[in-house]
Order: structure tokens, then C-alpha cells, then sequence
């Protein structure tokens, strides 16, 4: 059997922490996969150098990833073609609005028999339906995609603290693969089948994050965001088993990508921070993405925006009272006590 | 249709919280109940006048629950018998060492076709098996009993602060009456068949907060203690399958008594708090309990110890790793890092 050759597309913060997860585990398990793993970073001057030269020459991405030393077999590479030839194996981690570009470029370069794991946040969703990550890289690149989303944030996972994973991946032996390539002692993978219900999950939860934000600019307690979590996770399956039927398994949502990730989201992260910052300032969501986010858009808000308007074309948006009523203050200044009134 | 009596056995924090909801009730919904609850309160003196008098005159618990006012329709009553005299309707929010007694005392004097909701949380384990207190309450006063059990923090309840809380009641009719005594809109009731699993989620989720206080003791993430939260929800439902068979439901774990309660114990809470100050004072749990509890036992390291010379009986301590690893923490000296290393 010959042996895995592992790409990683991407190179964040998120991409980084997964490359050192790689670089390990290719080393570890030597009948399996080849050592080196090309890493596709995409090119930019720090200090007037190259960051790919940085990276191939400190193990260090010194721009998203301060102070992590990365293992010596990942070897950046500034061409994407060049990273991802004859791979069998394709980690896709970069933001959401890449993966069309950097696949179509990618296209007729990869092995025969490749497989793909995306690493890829949300779910593109419009009135005329939804459309996952997975679904768009099998569709570009003809091959099968899997994904990978838990309770995960990317300087815990560097720094080696314990955290549990979920890759959801209907082929069952590359399933097994994946696990390898991924899991080790302080970062526990669990395989699923389901790979839709974790992609559902990365995306829908950072909605619910807003509605706790919500609950914690008002004051509320601990109670209370535990109601707001729980219903969220309600709503998550129910949008999943609606929308997508058997595919999406009701044991998905006790994964590390369903009810866990869902409890970091609405405990921390910048959907719940803002959220909280919108009740208490009384400031518009735009005006806090430029104060709080350094203009970045705010995930949960969009998200919201989203699956309200592919609920309303479906006159479905009563079936999905939280959803909905985030909406509604975010859009439409419904009174932030909605958020308990009317779900 | 003749009006059910509500009788109310218990006064303490909780006790006076659902007084105040249920006095309400009875008066909102005046085709079910009669308007007036009595409720019994464990005699004691206060600035040297009975407490049962001053709740009579003032509608206030003043040892207990300071500061809310009762609905007048709820009656104070010191004497146990009086309190549940031809009661159709019995709500027992009574310290769990309790139960036994007040139920002998009871005997024989509800109404023919009495039902009962137990509010207490808490099961008895022991080598040879477990019992929960619905059971107890049936098997002595001869009635069918019900559970509430969720994420409601007393004094939050009492201030009107929104949350929601779970009803387990086998008997469907029933659980509607039991619907219309509880909900309120900001006390949301979801009533569901399983008061097994109502019970066992409200026992163990104190076994699963100590473990999530020794993560945050060691300085560990949200990651982590998103992941202690997960695998402790999924141990609750193994326990349940595993030794009540199909009473238990997967769906129960996503109620309010599941997930919701099991994640603010999580976050707050005595057992998280004494669990985190082990780790990081290393005095032994016995100190702790006499610095932070004023001397009270700690619930979830004495649940921890009943579930682990069960599960010892039945060689199963290797199924439910976490949970064991908590008893080996508290008790045989394990390492506080084992919490994630073997779980």
C-alpha cells in the first residue's frame, strides 16, 4: 500500500495549530502517511521577508501563530498548485470565500484517488437553499469531501490543552484515516458518519451565541443562557432534519461539534462578545464590528440574516422561534427582550 | 369535575420559589385547582415568633426567601398532617434525608386519588442497586409520583428571571394538570414521559461539576471544559440506559433537566467551586466543605463515591471513565490531571 501524501491548504491562526496537529501525526504513523506535508500559505511580506521563507526556516508562522514552533516536516509552500500535487490527501482550512478560487485551481493537479477534509466554518445559504463547503469542494474537485468541526479554539489546541474533535465522514475507512491524521492524546477525535450535521453545527451555533449575547447584555443569569443554549441545539437538529433529512443523525448534536462547541461558543467567542456589547452600548452591529472586530463582519449576525431569509421563503420562520428572533432585534429592532418572550 | 387541592411539603429556598409560581396557578387557573395551597414549613423561630406566623402575615419567607412576596392564597402549616389533609395534588420539595419520615407521617390522610411531583434532587445508590425518591414516595404512600427537576436556580426563579424546567410524568393526563400548576411565562415547563431520567440527570450532574471545577482549577480553557460537560452528558445517559433500559430516553438529555441544568452546574455552582479550590489550595474536600459550605456535605463527591461502589459491584468502572476518574481524584489520591489524561 502506498503511502498518504497530506496537503494542508491554508495557514491561519486555525491552520497553523492544525499543522502542528499534522506534522506530528505523519511522523507518528510512518506506515501510513509520507512525513512531509506541504502547507499551502498564502504569500506576504512580514518584516520584508516572505512568510514562507520565515515558516520553512524558524518553524514558525510568526504572523498567525506567535510562538508555536511547528514540526520541521511541514514546508510552506506560496503556490498553491505546487502544494497540493499528486496529494492524496487535502486539508482545506481557509476562510469561506476562498474555496472556490483556490479549488479551481487546484483542479486535475491532485492524485487519482484523493479524499478531502474540510476544516471550513458555515454553510452558504440563500433563499434557494443551502449549500455546504463539502458539497462545493466534491463538486470542483470530483472528489470526496469530508469535515471536521469540535469545540476547538486554535491557540488551546497549540498550546497542547485537552480538546475534543468530531470529523464527520460517511466512508468509514477513510474515516479511520482521518482519525490518524488528526488525533492525538490532548486532541480526541470522534468519527461520525454525518459529515453534513457537523458542518450544520459549525455554522448555526454562532446564531444561538448571538441570542446568549443577548441574555448576558440584559443581565440575565446562568439560567437563562442555559435555556437559550438548549433551544438553539433544538433548533440546530431540527433546521438539520428538516432541511436535510436521515442524513443528519440526532447523535451528531452530542458530539464535540454539537452541544460542545455550541457551550464555548456562548460562554466566549466574539458572537456572544458583541452580541452583549449590542444590548448594553445600544450601538448598531456595524458600528461594534469596526469598535470591537477591527471591521471584520460579524459571523452570527450574517448567519442570521441568512437562514431568515431561507426560512421565509419557506414560510417556515414560526417553526424556528430563536432563530427567528434573533433576526428580528438584529434587523428589524424588535426589543432585545424578545429573546425570552417570544421563543 | 371537582377542583384538585394542592398541598406543598417543604419551604426551604426552592420550596418558597414554587409556592410563589404555584400560588399564582391556582389562582390564574381557577377551573383546575382551588385558589388555596397549603404548604407545609418546618416550625422554627425567628426573632422569637413562629416563621409559619410571620409567612401568614407578611406572604414572605423571611428566613429563606427575603425580599419576595407569596401569593396570600398560599398557607403556611406546621403541622405535616394538617398541611396535606385530603390533598389531591403533593409537591415534595423536602431536603432528600426527609422524605421517608414526612411520607409515614402522611399516610393515610391524602385523597383517594392523590398524585405526587417529587422536586428533590438526588438518588439513593448503593452496592446493591438504586432507588430513586419518586420511587420511595410511591412505594409509601401508595401513589403514582412525577419529577421536575431543570436549570433553576431559586432566587433566580423567584425574581422572575427567565428559564425553563422539565416535568417527567408517565401518566400523560397527568402531566398536563402538573403543566398548569408550574409554567408561567418566564418558568417554561416541557413535560415529557421519562421521570427517570428527570431524576438521574438532576443526581449526576453534580459528579460531572466537579470534574468540570478540577479543569478549571488546572487553568484549562472553555475547550476543555466544553469537552469534561460533553462526555459527562454522555456518561449520564449511559448510567441510565445501562441500568434502567428503555425508561430512559436519548431525548430527556436534551431537556432542561439535561443539557441546560448540566452546563449552569458547570458554570457556577458549589461543586464546580469546591472542585476548583482542591485543585488549586490542595486542602482536602472535608476542609473545603468547612470553609466554603459552612460545614455542608458536598453532593457531588458523595454521589461520585455511591456511583463508584455500584458500579464496582457490577465491574463496571472502566464504562464510565470520567465519572471514576472524579471518585479516584477525590479519594484515592489520583493525579487532578488524570481528569482529562483517562478519560
Amino acid at each position: 500500500m502506498s503511502l498518504e501524501k497530506v496537503c494542508i491548504i491554508g495557514s491561519g491562526n486555525w491552520g497553523s495549530a492544525v499543522a502542528k496537529l499534522i506534522g506530528t501525526n505523519t511522523q507518528r504513523h510512518g506506515d501510513l502517511f509520507e512525513s512531509t506535508v506541504r502547507q499551502w500559505v498564502f504569500e506576504e511580506k512580514v518584516n520584508g521577508e516572505n512568510l514562507t521563507d520565515i515558516i520553512n526556516r524558524e518553524h514558525e508562522n510568526v504572523k498567525y501563530l506567535q510562538g508555536i514552533k511547528l514540526p520541521e516536516n511541514i514546508v510552506a509552500v506560496p503556490d498553491v498548485v505546487e502544494s497540493c500535487k499528486d496529494a492524496t490527501l487535502v486539508v482545506f482550512v481557509v476562510p469561506h470565500q476562498f474555496v472556490r478560487g483556490v479549488c479551481e485551481k487546484m483542479k486535475g493537479h491532485l492524485a487519482p484517488n484523493a479524499r478531502a477534509i474540510s476544516l471550513i466554518k458555515g454553510l452558504e445559504i440563500t433563499s434557494s437553499g443551502t449549500r455546504l463547503f463539502s458539497e462545493e469542494i466534491e463538486r470542483i474537485l470530483n472528489i470526496p469531501c469530508a469535515a471536521l468541526s469540535g469545540a476547538n479554539i486554535a491557540d488551546e489546541v497549540a498550546k497542547e490543552k485537552f480538546c475534543e474533535s468530531t470529523i464527520g465522514c460517511p466512508n468509514i475507512q477513510d474515516g479511520q484515516i482521518f482519525h490518524r491524521l488528526f488525533d492525538t492524546n490532548y486532541f480526541r477525535i470522534n468519527v461520525i458518519q454525518d459529515h453534513v450535521g457537523v458542518q450544520l453545527c459549525g455554522a448555526l451555533k454562532n446564531v444561538v451565541a448571538v441570542g446568549a449575547g443577548f441574555t448576558d447584555g440584559l443581565g440575565y443569569g446562568s439560567n437563562t443562557k442555559a435555556a437559550i443554549i438548549r433551544r438553539g441545539l433544538m433548533e440546530m437538529r431540527k433546521f438539520g432534519q428538516m432541511f436535510f433529512g436521515d442524513m443528519v443523525q440526532t447523535e451528531t448534536f452530542f458530539e464535540s461539534c454539537g452541544a460542545a462547541d455550541l457551550i464555548t461558543t456562548c460562554s466566549g467567542g466574539r458572537n456572544r462578545k458583541v452580541a452583549e456589547a449590542f444590548v448594553t452600548t445600544g450601538k448598531p452591529i456595524d458600528v461594534l464590528e469596526k469598535e470591537l472586530l477591527n471591521g471584520q463582519k460579524l459571523q452570527g449576525t450574517l448567519t442570521a440574516a441568512e437562514v431568515n431569509e431561507f426560512l421565509s421563503a419557506r414560510k417556515m420562520v414560526a417553526e424556528f422561534p430563536l432563530f427567528h428572533t434573533v433576526y428580528r432585534i438584529v434587523y428589524e429592532n424588535a426589543p432585545v427582550e424578545c429573546i425570552v418572550r417570544d421563543i
